[in-house]
């Protein structure tokens, strides 16, 4: 199987060198880490083995890569404006496109410009760092669910893709609800990236501050509130945000993606992580006053913001 | 009429300087002024009008100040601690203690050191800032609402302290309800106060960023709903944000105090200006969810939290 990975972060790189391990035909579209990868490969520290891929295939431009069978999207959702100069290139008849990008509003803008038949959404969890070029540490039992984006079922497809993850090492489930996945990981996401990114402090130092921590638990049980107007055919039990919290701690002093992104200039996705959930639960009528408060001071910090 | 004011910072110097030139014997408990104060004066920049004081009465202790028929307190609230030893020694039989502090919870503690007949609880409105020391700098059309501690209703004692000050110079009235004067102002310290300490951003930068005007507003909802909660005579106009909002315009790159104490590694007036409204409104079956947060947030940068 040939697999293309578009956006090649701490995600695209993980869930990328995993594949390739597994003999999979993988090809990473690189950019700030081409030279150290063509020279050195990559570097993978994890909870679940260490390991060292030698060779590894880097572009620099889609159009050497070739068309692929599956193409996997890590970019961060704040450069979705490159989607159609990035991926057609890779796109044969009966090429599909799997987004593990976070958030909601990914799958609705590549269906748009590939067709909604080959799309496919993936919900990581995955707590790893790019700590430097060529190099992903990975502090967590990395996990995806994965399902269609334009059917509320479970197809062949979904369980093909799926169960090649399972044999590259990588817990992966097809779920026939993506949209109630999605909105599962949110639960995590909103509180945590974006108070971490605000705050520039890690998850364990918000959870041993009482109100922020009650602050993450009442963020968690709006996000909740409006997963669960989106009709999902099986609620989140509201117990979903403590348990997350329980397993956060276990995390240590992890530092979230939007965490980083804000230490180190980027804009962060805030788009795809909070003002489409806003959207969303706005039309369903759940007000989510402390999330809403969130992105306001999130969206304030942004550069460009005078 | 022999004036103590004890707290001597932008607040405590500007009324004290315009009371000592208006005739009145003021003398001032100082810190870090003092030296300054007692060599080269006290110099007010106003839109009032600006004015020198080159003798000014400044003393290190309470002691040396002998007994007052006045003590205005201008102290931060986070340093309510000191009342006892700060006021004790200026007071005489028919001492009155005049609080101009920020928020709630002021005149129950001087009320429980003191006597509850001696408090008089003042709402200050003024935008000043004390640059260098020595110096202050207002930008606002100074004014006071001042009412009994103990009594819901006009008194002579109220009538004449409020003339006092307007011989002096200042806008001052009496109210018969000093509850309603301090959430009013509430509704402007809450989200000025705490967003522009949160952010390190003044007034200005705040009210152009619309999310973060509309989170403003939303804030002072909130108040003001929590405020007619607490039974007011007349209950205050929900209309009273906005009309805040447009004043507040007026005042450009302005920082409130919370804004220069979070700057200068000073604790904030959480107690007074979140904590206690909270728990008020709580009492009242009323929920503050974007002032909670906002609470959260900022106790979490306070000095002391690792």
């Amino acid at each position: 199987m040939r697999i293309a990975i578009v956006g090649s972060g701490a995600l695209g790189l993980y869930y990328g060198a995993k594949l390739a391990k597994a003999g999979n035909d993988v090809r990473f579209l690189l950019r700030r880490d081409y030279e150290v990868i063509r020279s050195q490969g990559l570097r993978v520290y994890s909870s679940e083995g260490d390991f060292h891929l030698a060779q590894v295939k880097g572009y620099l431009t889609p159009e050497e890569m070739g068309m692929a069978d599956l193409v996997v999207i890590g970019l961060k959702t704040f450069a979705n404006s490159s989607f159609s100069s990035l991926i057609t290139p890779l796109l044969g008849p009966d090429t599909s496109i799997l987004t593990l990008q976070n958030g909601l509003g990914n799958e609705e803008e590549l269906a748009a410009l590939f067709g909604a038949g080959r799309v496919l959404g993936g919900v990581a969890y995955l707590a790893s760092n790019r700590t430097e070029p060529g190099v992903i540490r990975n502090m967590s039992e990395a996990r995806i669910l994965l399902g269609e984006h334009s059917q509320r079922r479970l197809t062949e497809r979904a369980e093909a893709v799926a169960a090649m993850f399972r044999s590259a090492g990588v817990r992966c489930q097809a779920v026939d609800d993506l949209v109630r996945a999605r909105w599962e990981k949110l639960i995590w996401n909103i509180p945590f990236n974006g108070l971490c990114a605000l705050m520039q402090r890690p998850v364990d130092a918000l959870l041993s501050h009482e109100p922020c921590c009650r602050l993450v638990l009442d963020i968690m049980a709006e996000v909740i509130e409006a997963a669960n107007s989106q009709g999902p055919a099986v609620p989140i039990d509201p117990d979903r945000g403590p348990e997350m919290v329980r397993f956060t701690r276990g995390l240590g002093s992890y530092k979230p993606s939007m965490q980083i992104d804000r230490a180190e200039g980027r804009p962060l996705e805030l788009k795809a992580i909070f003002e489409i959930p806003l959207k969303r639960a706005a039309e369903r009528g759940v007000a989510m006053p402390k999330t809403e408060e969130l992105c306001a001071l999130l969206d304030f910090g942004e550069p460009g913001v005078k």
